[in-house]
């Protein structure tokens, strides 16, 4: 028979109303005679409005951040079979029959990097045997066991991962992840309002979405679902329809050639400030000194620009006072230019292509948006503007490049 | 070296004032040279105020009634893990070393009778190997593991089932079940004022109150510690008293001789109807359809009493109507005398020895207090009294036979 793996979001479980959008899904795969996987987040992970903090509150206060990172682990694990239990016993109050698997009991089992370990295996017999009974298998997301019976958590990626991992191994036919948006879109809807729903992606073009800060599901699931080619639709849980469909290559499903598209989306991330630092041909090795002092310090630089005359990049404006301090310990001058935004033109068909940079600009201009840095990778071109130019770039950019045709 | 298995409720992890007293404990049986094997149970489990109840309140309102055993099971088992890791964390930061282990890395092994397994071994090897690295151990109570890694929890008894089971497996010295009194007592203090707390009691005592209702250690947890004359201690936790020894004679531990002793103690239970029925010597076998019927109906019954003319016998008010009306169907005209109480005089030595029974009506007699009935045992006389007597019974009964004196 044919499997399908349906993940949802903490959220998902946290009101009746959106159980039942949960129970009308499992249902209507049910009703395709498919095997059904559900995999659940805790109510609150990662942003999610419930169970880690509700977690927390149940500790009465004590500090957890005393916590190792092993019993962290054992802790956490439990918001995932909290949530899996309120789905389970809406599944039974509705007469479908299913049981609540741990990660470790689904069969996944990692080494013992607590905090973000890593899948070594998985051996999915005994689910396998539950939805041969006739199950909905309801696995705890974001969690996995040692083979010595430790409970570990996945971290990066979390219930996205375990739900690609368990569609990878049961050649599942569809892994779902379910959001609250309609699909993969080409723009953050709240800026660009004919932002369009994508029907198609690959995995590649996702990746680079994700890396420039889309909400979409973590690189490290889609990875791990290009193993074996495992379709991923990235879907609304309040609607109907089945999203954006994430593949290796569009002719494997019979459909139309997309490699004709130029750019997949723009996304934009703010709040970030801009470092300058005059410098002269005497300190070749500054910009190694700044970028070592930078590293001390645990600040994250991106958007390096190093000429014989200066040194500019940028890093979160929380992060640009402690890098003035530093810069200025090492008798620097630094200029700093804080609420800066990194608008990112995404697209895996844009290396090679002549003009993308032109038109870019072009948009820019017409808009008088200056451009106070760029770069680019074989997928991306960003540019960094001034944090009040930034929903009108990305706007720009959105109608110039047609995007809403999608 | 010399291990110590400490219990303690879930309200002793609630407030930070209560986690003050269990850091004290564990503190103090370390600079003892002990390790430590520390039991938890959940917040709010068996009636203490927390935990179930927020565990709960994380399903957000779902039935949980549609929940399977098995599914139950682990999402209980998340109760105590919550309340393992909050110690954990107030002892790292107190830079005590220790682990988290759930019952089923403690070595837990139990049938797969879930809400009530039994355990079918215990492998410790674990949990001393955590000992000597000089880890505390902070067992998560009530729960165990199937041989295939199913989440169980244990039912009657709970955690201190757990500790008395892992102070047998670790041959400890002592199994300390730490609750909010100074001990084992010879009355309800609310009622007798100068209630003393037994400085020794034997496993059969401590069974024998615990059936009449006295609230003490679980007779599940006492059998089992009896296995290997394993000593359990019933401590306070906001106290530095040792408070009292559970044995299983005390020569064993070269104390005096108690075997003079003739009652242990007085327990109460209020709430119980009597209900009579009058019958005639043409209905001979009326009592076994009578106490079928019963049966039938889930009404449990106590203090029986069968004479050619009645039938008594006791039901807990709350059943009282349900039982009438099946009476009345049955053609039979009952009596029925709610709010009485059940008033037991414990003591393993009363068997065979003479005036015990006179005794204890000379006492009630001096205090105008009318026997609605009695019955007894080898380590038990009840009487049945009304409920405005329950409180004179008691005092007079543990006036009579000097229990203060303890």
């Amino acid at each position: 028979m044919k499997v399908i793996v349906q993940k949802f979001g903490g959220t998902s479980v946290a009101t009746s109303q959106m159980r039942e959008r949960v129970l009308y899904h499992i249902q209507t795969a049910l009703s395709e005679d498919y095997q059904v996987v559900v995999v659940v987040s805790a109510m609150g992970r990662r942003g999610e409005p419930y169970a880690t903090d509700t977690l927390l509150e149940l500790t009465r206060g004590e500090q957890l951040e005393n916590l190792s990172s092993r019993e962290q682990d054992l802790l956490l694990s439990c918001g995932e079979i909290i949530s899996a239990s309120v789905l389970s016993s809406l599944l039974t109050h509705h007469g479908i029959e299913n049981c609540v698997l741990t990660g470790g009991q689904a069969g996944i089992i990692t080494n013992n990097q607590y905090n973000n370990a890593q899948i070594v295996s998985l051996n999915p017999k005994r689910l396998q045997d539950e939805l041969n009974n006739g199950k909905v298998a309801i696995v705890a997301g974001f969690q996995g066991q040692t083979a010595d019976g430790e409970i570990t958590t996945l971290g990066r990626g979390g219930s996205d991962t375990t739900a690609t991992a368990l569609g990878v191994a049961l050649q599942a036919e569809y892994v779902d992840i379910f959001t609250d948006v309609d699909g993969v879109l080409t723009a953050d809807p709240r800026i660009v309002e004919e932002a369009a729903s994508l029907e198609m992606v690959t995995y590649t073009e996702m990746c680079n979405l994700a890396f420039q800060g889309a909400k979409v599901v973590h690189p490290r699931a889609v990875e791990i679902a290009m193993q074996t080619n495992v379709p991923i639709r990235v879907r609304s849980t309040l609607s109907d329809g089945i999203g954006t469909l994430v593949v290796s290559r569009p002719e494997r499903l019979g459909l139309a050639e997309i490699s004709d598209r130029l750019i997949t989306g723009i996304t934009q991330m703010p709040n970030v400030t801009q470092i300058r630092i005059p410098t002269n041909s005497d300190h070749l090795d500054l910009h190694l000194d700044v970028f070592r002092k930078m590293a001390s310090q645990g600040i994250s630089v991106d958007f390096i620009s190093v000429t014989p005359s200066s040194i500019a990049y940028t890093v979160s404006d929380p992060l640009g006072d402690l890098a003035k301090s530093l810069l200025v310990e090492m008798g620097l001058e630094p200029e700093l230019y804080p609420g800066c935004a990194k608008v990112s033109v995404v697209g895996a068909g844009i290396a090679g292509v002549p003009g993308v940079m032109a038109k870019i600009l072009e948009a820019l201009t017409e808009e008088d948006v200056k451009v106070l840095q760029s770069a680019d990778s074989h997928t991306t071109i960003w540019v960094l503007v001034s944090g009040e130019n930034m929903v009108k770039a990305v706007r720009a950019l959105h109608r110039k490049f047609e995007l809403h045709k999608y």
